[in-house]
C-alpha cells in the first residue's frame, strides 16, 4: 500500500517536473523569447503538454488510485496523504473522461482561437472572430457534457479552477453584491467630489516605477532570492519550481497605477506560491487551492493593504522623492483620493475596485447563457452592451472594447471570470479577520510592517494547500460562510468619506 | 526503407525538440535564474538528459539504422540522407557502447567536479580538488576504452568535439604552430614599441558598451529578431531553437575589450547557429559541424574581422563618440595598437590571440599525458607551471590562476582545449580564402560592409552542416589541407607593423 503511494507521489511529482519545464517556457516566451522563435516555441511547448497529458492518463494511476483511495491513508481528509490522493484522483478522473480527439479538438481551438483574436480585436471585426468563438462554446459544452455535472453545465467548467464550487452559490453570492454595489456606484457618481485623476498620468520615468515597485514588492514579502521580476505584455505570475517564482509587469510612463498596483497583485500571487510547502510542491498538499483563492491573495496586497490610507502614510515620502516631477507638489490627501477613484469604464482590466466586480458579473451571466443554449455567439455583442448599458450605464462604442477585449474566451477559460469576483470577496472577508486576530494592522502598515500579515495568510492559508475546499477554508480561517458584506463595508468605509457620500 | 528513414528522422527531430528545452533551461539557469532556483533546476535538467539518454539509446533506433545504413539513401555520403544516417549513426554508436552505471558515474563526476572546483578555486586550494580531478580522468579513461580507439585514447574523446579528427594530426599542427610563434613572441618581448594599454581600462559605461556591442553584432549580421543578448558569469551561445540563438557577456566598467570583443566573439558564434540549415534542424544537415569550425566562426569575426585595421577605420569615430570620456583624446593608432597588445599572461580567456594558443597547447599536452598515465593528477600543478615557464616565460603565483584556472576538467571536457586552436586556425585559412574570392575584404570593412563575408561562410560552411569531416571541409573551401601559416602569416602581418619588428 505504502509502496503504491510512495509510486503515485514519484509519479506526481515528475508530472510536477515537466509542468514546472513547460511554466518557464511560457514564462520565456511572454518575456524573453525573439519573435522569430515562436513557431519553434509552439513545437516545444506541443511536445511537452502531449507527455504530460500522456503522464496524468497513464492508465498506472488509475490502479494506483484503486489501490490507495479508500485506505488507511485517505482515513482523515486532511491528511496530507488524503490530500494527494483526492487531487491525484481528481486530475486523473477528469483527464480519463475526456475523449482523446476532444482533448486535440480543444487546444486547437484554443490555439487558433486566440491568433484570431488577436487579429479580429485589432481590427474590431467580430464576424471574423464569430466561428471560432462558436467552435470553443461548442467544445466547452461536450467537454462539460463529457465530464458530467449535477446541476448545470457550467459546474463542471467552474470546478476546472474552482474545485468542489457551485454555480448556484457563486450566482447568489454575486447576485447579492451586485445588489448591494450599485448603489454605492450610484451615490458615488452623484457626489460632487471628484479627484483629480490627471496627477496619476504625469511623468513617471520607467526606472524608477522599476525601483519602486521593486521596493515595495519586497517589503510585504516577495522574496527575490526566490523569484524575479520581468517586463510583459499581458502581466502574469508563474511558478518555474518550488524556489522559483517570476512575477511581471508593464509600463507606462504616463500612468502611475499600472505598473505599481500591478506589481503589488503578481507580488501578491507570488507571496502564495513562495509560501506553498516545498515538501509537497506539485501534489495536493502543496497546490494552490483554487483560482479564488490565489486571487484572493494578490487583490488583499493590491487593494487592501496597497489601496489603503495606512499604507500610504508609510510610502507616500518615497514616493514623492522618487517621482518628485510627478507628485513632488501633490498633496497626500489628493493622491490617496486619486488612486481610489470610482468610475465606470470600458475595461476589466484598467477598473476600479468598485466597479471590476461588475464587469465580472456580465462576463459570468453570459458564459451561463452561451453554455445553456440561451444566446447564441451571434447575438453576444448585443447582450454584453445591453448589461453594460444596465449595470455600468455606459455602451462599449465597438466591440474591440467590448465584447472582444479579453482573452479569456478564444483561449477556452470559460468558467474562469467569477473566480476574479471570488478573490475579491475572498481577499476582504480574510483581511477583516487577519485584522481582528492581530490587531491593529493599520498602526502596523503605517509603520511599514507587513510581515505579521504575511505571516498570518501564509499559515493560515499557504500551507493549507488543498487539504480543503475554498468554501471549507473561509469556515475554518474566519469563522463563518463566504459573505460579500466584508468587501461591500470595506469599500464603504473608505470611499463614503472620500465622495462625502 | 523511405519509411524507415522518415521515423528516424522524427525520432531526430523529438530529440531536438528535448535538446533545445534542455538548451533554453540552461541559458536561464546562467542568465536568470534566482539563486534559489538552482536546487529544482538540476532536478529539471537531470530529468531531461535521462529522457534525452532513453531516446538515443532507443533499441529502434538500431533497428531503423540496420535497415538504411546500406542503401541507398547512403549512395551518396554528401547527400541530406547520408548525412542524416551517418550523424544518427555516430550518436547511437556511441551511446550505446557506454555501460549506463558508467554514464551515471561520469554524469555525478561532471556536477560534483564541478562544484568542488567552484570552492577550490575560490579557496586556492588544489588538495581539495585533487580527488575530483582523479575520478573524472579515470572515468574518461574509461569512457575512452568504452569507446575504443584505434591510435590513443585521446582519439575517443577527441572524437565527441571533433568529429573524425585525429591526436596525431592536432599534435602536429600545434607542434608547428608553437615553433613559429615563439620566435614571433620573443620578438614581440624584445621590441621597444609598447601600446598604451590604460586607456582599455578607463571608464565605459556598461549601457553604452551593451549599445555600442549590439550596433556591432547587428552590422557584422547577428540576427536579432532570431537571438538575444544577456548578461551572464562566463560568456557562451546556445540555440534554444532554429529560430531563437541567445548570445551572452559579462561586463566590466573600466575594460573595454572584455564585453565587446566577447560580444563579436559570441555573435560569430550565433551567425554560425542563426546560418544553419533550419529544415534539417537537429539532424546532420543542420547541425554545425564541429566545435573547431565553431570557433572558426567566433574567432573570425572576433580577430580576423574585429581586431583588424580596416573594421576600426569605420569604427572608430563611433567609438569615441559613444565612450568620449576614454577614448575622445586617443588616437587612432594608439587605440588599435592597445586592441591588439602582445603578452604573455596567466589566464587563458584574456589571453591575446598570440599567446592564447600557447595556453592550449599547454592543456592539450597535460591532458594527453593524464589519459596515458604519463602523468598523475597530483603532479599536474607543477606540470602545469613547468609548462607556462617554458612556453610563455611566466609561472604562475598559485594554482587558483594556475592549474585550476579553467571550468573543463572539472566538468569532464577533456579532449575539448584542443578545438579552440584548431579555430583559430581554420578561422585564418577561411579568411584569407575569403578575402581572394571576394577581392579586398579590407575595403568593404572600411565602408561598414560584412554582409558578402556573412554570406560567403554562410554558403561555404554553415550550410554544410555535417555533410562532411572539418578537414574535409578545409580542403573542400580553401583548396588545400589545415595549414598553420595562415595565422603566423597574419599575425606577422599586422604585429610586425605595430611593434615594429
Amino acid at each position: 500500500m505504502s509502496e503504491t503511494y510512495d509510486q503515485l507521489c514519484e509519479h506526481f511529482r515528475e508530472i510536477a517536473v515537466l509542468g514546472s519545464i513547460g511554466a518557464l517556457l511560457d514564462w520565456d516566451a511572454r518575456c524573453m523569447l525573439p519573435s522569430g522563435g515562436a513557431g519553434y516555441r509552439s513545437d516545444q511547448q506541443a511536445y511537452l503538454s502531449n507527455l504530460l497529458h500522456q503522464k496524468r492518463t497513464d492508465p498506472r494511476v488509475g490502479d494506483w488510485l484503486a489501490d490507495v483511495v479508500d485506505s488507511d491513508l485517505t482515513a482523515d481528509p486532511r491528511s496530507d496523504s488524503a490530500t494527494v490522493i483526492r487531487e491525484a484522483k481528481r486530475i486523473y478522473d477528469k483527464q480519463v473522461k475526456l475523449p482523446a480527439d476532444l482533448v486535440e479538438a480543444l487546444t486547437r481551438a484554443e490555439n487558433d482561437g486566440q491568433h484570431a483574436w488577436v487579429e479580429a480585436r485589432k481590427n474590431d471585426d467580430f464576424a471574423t472572430f464569430l466561428p471560432f468563438l462558436e467552435t470553443t462554446f461548442k467544445l466547452k459544452r461536450e467537454q462539460a457534457d463529457a465530464i458530467g455535472f449535477d446541476d448545470c453545465r457550467y459546474d463542471a467548467l467552474l470546478d476546472d479552477f474552482e474545485p468542489d464550487e457551485k454555480t448556484s452559490r457563486v450566482r447568489e453570492t454575486l447576485e447579492a453584491l451586485r445588489k448591494d454595489l450599485v448603489p454605492l456606484l450610484d451615490a458615488i457618481q452623484g457626489s460632487s467630489e471628484v479627484p483629480d485623476a490627471s496627477l496619476l498620468t504625469r511623468k513617471y520615468p520607467v526606472d524608477s516605477q522599476t525601483q519602486f515597485g521593486t521596493r515595495a514588492a519586497t517589503a510585504i514579502g516577495f522574496e527575490f532570492d526566490r523569484g524575479r521580476l520581468d517586463v510583459t505584455h499581458h502581466p502574469f505570475c508563474t511558478e518555474a519550481g518550488p524556489d522559483d517564482c517570476r512575477i511581471t509587469t508593464r509600463y507606462d510612463e504616463n500612468f502611475f497605477n499600472m505598473a505599481f498596483f500591478g506589481i503589488l497583485h503578481e507580488a501578491g500571487h507570488g507571496i502564495y506560491d513562495q509560501g506553498l510547502r516545498k515538501d509537497y510542491y506539485g501534489l495536493g498538499p502543496g497546490s494552490y487551492l483554487s483560482l479564488g483563492i490565489h486571487e484572493s491573495q494578490s487583490r488583499m496586497w493590491e487593494n487592501q493593504v496597497g489601496r489603503g490610507r495606512p499604507f500610504w502614510e508609510h510610502w507616500y515620502g518615497a514616493a514623492q522623492q522618487t517621482f518628485s516631477e510627478a507628485l513632488g507638489e501633490v498633496a497626500f490627501d489628493d493622491f490617496y483620493f486619486a488612486i481610489n477613484r470610482v468610475e465606470p469604464s470600458l475595461i476589466r482590466v484598467e477598473a476600479d475596485e468598485l466597479t471590476y466586480n461588475l464587469h465580472i458579473i456580465i462576463r459570468f451571466e453570459l458564459e451561463q447563457e452561451m453554455l445553456d443554449g440561451e444566446i447564441k455567439a451571434a447575438d453576444l455583442p448585443d447582450a454584453w452592451n445591453a448589461k453594460y448599458q444596465q449595470y455600468l450605464g455606459i455602451t462599449p462604442p465597438n466591440n474591440a472594447d467590448g465584447v472582444m477585449q479579453d482573452v479569456h474566451w478564444s483561449a477556452g477559460l470559460v468558467g474562469y471570470f467569477p473566480t476574479y469576483s471570488l478573490g475579491n470577496l475572498y481577499a476582504a472577508q480574510f483581511f477583516a479577520k487577519a485584522d481582528d486576530e492581530l490587531g491593529g494592522l493599520a498602526e502596523m502598515f503605517r509603520r511599514g510592517e507587513y510581515l505579521p500579515l504575511k505571516d498570518w495568510v501564509g499559515e493560515k492559508i499557504h500551507r493549507v494547500g488543498r487539504s480543503c475546499s475554498a468554501a471549507e477554508l473561509v469556515q475554518e480561517v474566519t469563522g463563518e460562510p463566504l459573505n460579500h458584506q466584508y468587501l461591500v463595508d470595506q469599500l464603504r468605509a473608505k470611499l463614503g468619506p472620500l465622495y462625502k457620500i
